[in-house]
Parts: C-alpha cells; sequence; structure tokens
C-alpha cells in the first residue's frame, strides 16, 4: 500500500500507528507530500480532491481515503485482535471515542492555521478563541467521562486520543493540556512508549 | 433516540436521510439546537465537548457521534439491506465516497463561514479560494470518477453526496456546480425525488 505522507500530520499519525499497532508497518510505501489548505499538493489532489493526506493506493490502484477509512480497512487485514470492535455497544463507544478524537485535532488544525498560516491582520479572536474552547471542552471531556474507557483496552478510539494529545504537545505545549487533566496525563505517559506512538512522533 | 438537530446542517441531513431511507423517522426525537462555531450550544457541549450537530443520546443514555458514528449506527438496528456495505471493496468504496462527501463538506462550511461570518476585513482571499478549489475538485472527480458508483445501488456514500451536493444548491447556489457535471446533476436529479433527500431538504 501506498501512502501520501507527512511527518507532521495527526491525522497520517494515526495511520501509521495504527499499523505498527497490527504489525504491518512493512507493507506501507511512504509517498512525500506537501499538503497545505491555501496550495492543495497537485499529485494527491489526482487520486483525492480534497488534496489531504492520509491518502491510500493500494496494490490494484484503488484509492482510500480519509484517515477514518484508512484505519478501518488496514485493522482489517491483519489475523491480530482488532482495534475496531466488531459490532455491539463496543463498537459504537469507540468509534464516537475516536470522532472525539478527530473532533479535537479538527479545532486543533484550524487554531493552527488561524494562528500559524494566516496574515496576522487577517485574525478574527471569536473563531481562535471558539476552536481554543473546543479543544479545552474535548480534553475536559476526556479526563471526566472517557478515562476508563482509554484506561481499558487500547483500542482505535485510545489511539486516536493518544494521537490528539501528541500534537496539542507538538502545537501547543503552551497550553499545558496535562494541568487540567492529571488522570489523563497519567494514562498518555503510559502509552506514549508504545512502539507505535514512540515511532509515529510528530517532526516538522 | 433524541438527536440534536438543525435544519441547515447537512451533516444531521446525512443522519434524517439515512433515517427515512431505513424506515426509522419514527424513532428519532429531535433537539433543538444552536450550534454556530464561535457561540458553542451548551447544551450540546454537555454531551459532546466539540459542540456540533448531529449528536445523539440513546434511550440508555449514551451518547453518539459525529455524523458518521450515527449513521452507521442506524444502519446497524434495521431489519432491511444495509446502506453501509459489510465487507470488501464495496465497504471501502463507499466509505471512501462518504468520507469525499464529507470532505466536501468541510471545505463547503469553512467557506461560508468564510464568507457569512467572519467580519470581511479578516477575510483571507486565498484561504477562501483554497475552500473553494475543493468544491470544484471535488464535484470533478464526482463526474469522472465516481458517477458509475453513484449510478448503482443508494450507499451511504450515495446518501452522502446527495446531501453534499444539496447544500452547494442551498448555500453557493451561485456557483453552480451542474454546469461542469452534466452526468451528476442528471444523477442528483433522479435520487432527489426519494422522500428521504425530498423531506430533509436544508431550511435556514
Amino acid at each position: 500500500m501506498k501512502l501520501f505522507h507527512s511527518p507532521a500530520s495527526p491525522y497520517v499519525r494515526m495511520v501509521m500507528a495504527l499499523a505498527i499497532e497490527t504489525g504491518q508497518a512493512a507493507k506501507i510505501e511512504r509517498l512525500p507530500s506537501a499538503a497545505v489548505p491555501v496550495k492543495p499538493d497537485q499529485t494527491i489532489r489526482v487520486h483525492n480532491p480534497t488534496g489531504k493526506v492520509p491518502t491510500a493506493i493500494l496494490d490494484d490502484g484503488t484509492v482510500l481515503f480519509d484517515s477514518r477509512v484508512i484505519c478501518e480497512y488496514l485493522d482489517a487485514q491483519h489475523p491480530g485482535e482488532r482495534l475496531f470492535p466488531a459490532e455491539g455497544a463496543a463498537r459504537w463507544q469507540a468509534l464516537t471515542l475516536f470522532a472525539l478524537a478527530q473532533g479535537l485535532l479538527d479545532a486543533a488544525l484550524l487554531a493552527r492555521y488561524e494562528l500559524a498560516m494566516r496574515p496576522a491582520e487577517k485574525r478574527w479572536d471569536e473563531w481562535l478563541a471558539g476552536q481554543l474552547g473546543k479543544i479545552d471542552a474535548s480534553v475536559a471531556a476526556l479526563e471526566a467521562e472517557w478515562i476508563e474507557h482509554l484506561e481499558g483496552r487500547f483500542d482505535i478510539g485510545a489511539l486516536g486520543v493518544a494521537c490528539a494529545l501528541g500534537y496539542l504537545d507538538f502545537r501547543f505545549p503552551e497550553r499545558d493540556w496535562r494541568k487540567a487533566a492529571p488522570r489523563l496525563a497519567a494514562w498518555f505517559e503510559s502509552v506514549a512508549e508504545r512502539p507505535a506512538l514512540k515511532e509515529t512522533r510528530p517532526q516538522g
């Protein structure tokens, strides 16, 4: 499988972490990319019109995106225990937690674009505050409502949350999410040494 | 099932359309909401920290979000043919098409926020052009690469695309997506009369 890749993208990280966690990293040929919202990578866009990473190309030419789809696809290709529970309450809980991790990241990326890409005079404080508020509320919910789920089996929800918190450390270290979430911080510490997370720390 | 609802949200529309398509509309109790990015609805936020619609609350109190998760959950609760193919190539194709519809909508919503909510002097033309470019590229890919899939069975990918195109008609009529996509336009015409789509036309 070929994968349009960026070492700074938390969505790519989810795919790579799942590949390592399930023993499939060697299957993945990484293709470099330069995807940013104001200047899409035209090589990716041939396969995925939104121009986003991750985008995967299977050996038969089938194109898969986005990160949620590629993660679930990869998880269906190995003989071990699945990170996506197959059915029932376990599935809906894990998928909702994974969606929460994605929603936290969507807010964090929008905040990052506002702060690091948009010309300073065009920043809109209310928008930025709205996105940062979603990050804080998500961290608070993880601490208050999801921590027991997280402390259980390392499923796709936990993998997504670990990648999301890693992105906060990477791009928003000054916000110090750990201060308001000590139990979440202890959980993150305990999973950070898994090869799937250790070998995919963001760079950029 | 209770559902935080907005008659203008294309993501809510996907859930309602799936509920109608699968004979489950009567199960859904709609809760009003006022979710906008700069002023989150605090009632939703108690259940979903990103404050977004749709958010669902099951009878046992379990909370589900986002639209992808609620759609797949609902699709697992009826005896008819599933809109989410269970496995194999059909599943990955349908999920990728659904992700494309979501990606088109994500770009359309960001363009809408830039044009209709952000103060005019804080607009960034390159950002807006980037989002509008994703819309155009997505429509072109639907016409060129996905039309045969769309003309086949009405699966979750087709449902998502129909809601996405309906949003373009609702918020960006002047862009006239049909001009560059005649076969897609004919397909859209042919599905628009399904009760699932007719009864969920956006309002706001």
